[in-house]
């Protein structure tokens, strides 16, 4: 396959997954419900949406920076094979479900029965198998090849194994729902937005 | 016309294209509601939610797929008319509708009455046209040798007999449909799912 | 202004509008429902729904239209200002506002008040108004030679007529609206319908 | 890095932002509902509407002109890095969340009560972060050398100023909440129709 052309089709899957990203995450406001309050309460109303705004924020930045890794992701891929499509394919899959766990924590967070938790592990899971996606994509990538250089071993496991922990992370609040659905919410989002705090100072400094 | 401005031309129908199928990939999302369920059966509420996920992910299977076979197809095509402009539009078409069967077989598929059948048929009936849109597409663009390289009279024979045998596997699931709703979407999915492994698999091998 | 940078310019308006016209003709089914029907009447139900796919058909014809008349227009465009991106941005306005019309059209076609003639015809005026929206487009063009050539005089004419019929063909159906709203939606159909094959006839024999 | 990298980063940084704007701006339609009205009192029914759409018309055109000016900055910028990808997001989460407080403007504005002028506050704010995350894009661009040619100190003063002016208008807005809802939105309209209009004639006449 010619260079040119094998560029193309990596630039076409991006430009489709960034669509797929864009969509999705600007889809999450259609969740965004005004409240039914009676005359003068939409103040008091609005602050007692709080989970539908945790929820929106959280969703928001974990989609942007999913959209930024897989960006830089894909800077490192110069081939792409149909595996590598249907496997971005996967990944666009749970990148696109995603709203659906996001309105579930957000009409579920307060409940004092075992939903709130439900809900939680339901939205914990959808970015497990996201993460998952993730590295079945970089690792399919490093077997066939498809970065545009050699990596030494070295770099390869460092890279793997930050993919790793990632799908660990997301699996393990997996198991923190059941211990409280609010809390997991705000690791996730602390992550994100520590995520991408630290991006902004190391480079800052750099 | 130069080279360069039918290339632009393919270019921009491939970009609108590829939105569409991105727009309808994601909207089909906005079918997965929050279930009415009393408190703590959230969990099992879900689990009888399950047409609603097996229509979601068949569908996206089966639009995942039409991109990447309608990117494969426009990586051979090198010059655009506007016949093949209104030909595109016509399977956007059924790409674009695509969300409101998948909506009727969700709602319907465990209904007893002949809904379930009807509902199936309309979904097959609309992936049955789009079906023939492909096979239009391709035959207008042999006839109009818009392709970038002539191909062979066994190849070409060749190329639209895969069309044909697609078209005629949707249309017979219409038939299907009214022996069983539930086993229509099961095989629809499952052939989508039995390409995408099977182009893993022969990729790997190569 | 660099010749590479302007092509730049109207590169990114073509793609934002070709965003905006991919998502509003997607946008389209989210109005298609699934019918309310006793068991076993869906058939029948969808049956009765024709107003809906009618006016879904008719804004997909019309907008898929718009779209290749956008993409044919920008073509001969080459550079871009700020008056031709606002210009654009309220030909978008016109585009994205139609399915609410489209709603309008499809709920209230098969009343026998007058109801339905004025859906008919704030249907047909947000028409005019992309029309008039495109003309104005194009008046701007060749006033400030945004053009790759220079047009002659008749050249110029002949494409500022063709606008105004446009425009003054929409404008007739806002009054063809109060005598029959079907009759209105069937026109607006047909001459998309025919203005799509006519381009497909007269490039065959061409 | 490499200029032709550093430029790939920045093109596909502004076509997702294209992709999140086109996409809200073309949501904003989703919001407008087909009336309910006994027979024959459709026209009265969209007449009595207005609120719905000058909240449309008003988000549109401020989302236009948000792209517009998105669309200049960027083409100063010549190189990415994380910190730009980071803010432009955070741009782009109030972007998107707009529909939401337009809804809440389109239900409330009529309202004699208090919650008008909270739909309005919430309006405001929602511009006045987006008008704050427009100015600190540009202050990190400036800081960081991002732009494509160094600005003398007076231009960087005065760009700088630009960008304070915004976000104290739309600060100041907050305010007039409280004093008139419906004048709040008038105000912020015609600011968005006059930036528009202005650009169309300091264009014509040069």
């Amino acid at each position: 396959m010619a260079n040119d052309s094998a560029l193309a089709e990596t630039n076409r899957i991006e430009a489709f997954s960034d669509g797929v990203f864009a969509i999705a995450i600007t889809l999450l406001v259609l969740e965004l419900h005004v409240p039914e309050a009676p005359d003068g309460e939409l103040w008091h109303a609005l602050r007692e949406e709080w989970p539908q705004f945790g929820a929106y924020l959280t969703s928001f930045a974990i989609l942007g920076i999913m959209w930024v890794n897989h960006h830089s992701m894909f800077q490192q891929i110069k081939r792409a094979d149909r595996g590598l499509m249907f496997l971005n394919l996967l990944l666009l899959l749970w990148t696109a479900l995603l709203p659906f766990p996001t309105n579930l924590v957000a009409e579920k967070l307060r409940e004092h029965s075992i939903d709130a938790n439900v809900a939680a592990a339901v939205y914990s899971a959808n970015l497990t198998l996201a993460a998952i996606a993730f590295s079945a994509i970089w690792w399919h990538v490093l077997r066939k090849h498809l970065v545009d250089h050699e990596l030494t071993k070295a770099e390869e496991r460092k890279s793997v194994l930050r993919y790793s922990i990632g799908t660990a992370f997301y699996a393990a609040c997996i198991g923190l729902s059941f211990i409280s659905a609010p809390l997991t919410l705000l690791v996730q989002f602390l992550l994100a937005a520590y995520y991408g705090f630290e991006q902004l100072r190391t480079r800052s400094s750099s």
